[in-house]
């Protein structure tokens, strides 16, 4: 929440001045017809006014009505490898601060670069979003919009950040596995088929599909544009 | 950072209104001496310069001149168990919240409440740390201000979360050892003492005190207020 300073409040009493005592030194001249009146009244009010209207803006900078701040949401991407979840939520983010709205990005290969020891484990990978939701849920009690894209296979997990936050938002994309084994953008699927990655979700450890999201996006045959908006509509309450 | 709604522009205007044209009668009544001139003025001008008054605050609204935005920073108390950090970290928050600043409170005992299985050895403490200020970096590039309050007894772990921070504070509350055995609020060194607690900082673990600390406090004979003011008096540029 930004503060007018006393310098905003200044120069907007000057800029509404020049409007202001221009149409009042008119209209005296259409009531008078005498011009010599008419450029007085406009001056004494010129000098008059500057300062009752810095009076006016301050006291109007103690006065809430009509100040609009969005309503923060965590707005959680999950899906497959490769089921086009960061394409979305990255498209999301950047139309969200494209409004102006205070935004931030999470996503698992941001968060595990910085945090190299986290595992793949079931402990792991709960415990892994578990701490991102908590991080979700301050950044959003503080204001902030959050878009996170993980693929947080586990329900309890889930369940867990939902309860942490306020007002979120489960996304699940659901590209079946077949396509995001076909497209296997980041060679991923093909080394754990090759045993060469052990716990890869939708392999060799279990994704369990939301039963209850709010947005269910299956990416096969629709735009990144329509997606997304299909999720901002979703939220069109808060922002 | 909020946005003035329509509403409220033409509540002002409404309100800028009263004082305005009142002020315009008068003046036109003290140069024209006619009461039905002064009172014709009036109203016209009343009814035109609300909207005119509408459309220049929806420009002012895309001026950015003097809305003040405080540059957010993280405040991180660093000190032995009992030392006094959490108090000061306390009333420092409360203060900042009080001026209507955007600030979250971090502290030891309520994260790892939430996430039980964060132990105590030098990698579980260095972990723990770096993720708090992963946190805390996140909420600061998002304009929140962040009050931590954690032993985090090892530089290496305090250098990693001032290099993710753009303004970071350190405040060392230094009071030393055997006062806050002598304190021993949570009956902590006494158990740690008895062997009943392992890797306790001070007794069994080692505390790497700052060298460079931007605040040091050593609470023996100051008052909480006294503490906290020389904090807030380090960032009173960035509020």
């Amino acid at each position: 929440m930004h503060r007018d300073t006393n310098v905003r409040s200044f120069a907007k009493a000057f800029s509404w001045r020049i409007f202001g005592s221009l149409t009042t030194t008119v209209i005296v001249y259409v009531f008078t017809k005498r011009v010599q009146v008419a450029l007085f009244v406009g001056v004494v009010e010129l000098v008059g006014k500057i300062l009752l209207f810095w009076l006016h803006e301050r006291l109007w900078e103690r006065i809430p009505l009509g100040k609009h701040e969005p309503t923060p949401t965590v707005i959680w991407f999950t899906g497959l490898s490769g089921s086009g979840k960061t394409t979305i939520a990255q498209w999301v983010h950047a139309e969200l601060r494209r409004r102006g709205i205070r935004a931030e990005y999470l996503d698992g290969d941001t968060i595990r670069h910085l945090f190299p020891t986290t595992g793949f484990t079931r402990t792991d990978r709960d415990q892994h979003i578990r701490r991102v939701g908590y991080l979700a849920s301050k950044l959003e009690e503080n204001g902030v919009f959050v878009v996170a894209s993980f693929i947080s296979p586990y329900e309890e997990s889930r369940a867990f950040v939902r309860g942490l936050c306020r007002n979120f938002v489960e996304v699940y994309v659901s590209t079946p596995l077949e396509e995001c084994e076909r497209r296997d953008v980041k060679g991923l699927y093909a080394r754990a088929r090759r045993g060469e990655i052990r716990n890869f979700t939708g392999i060799d450890d279990p994704y369990e599909a939301p039963a209850n999201a709010d947005v269910v996006i299956d990416t096969r045959g629709v735009t990144v544009e329509e997606s997304g908006g299909k999720v901002l509509n979703r939220i069109r309450g808060n922002l």
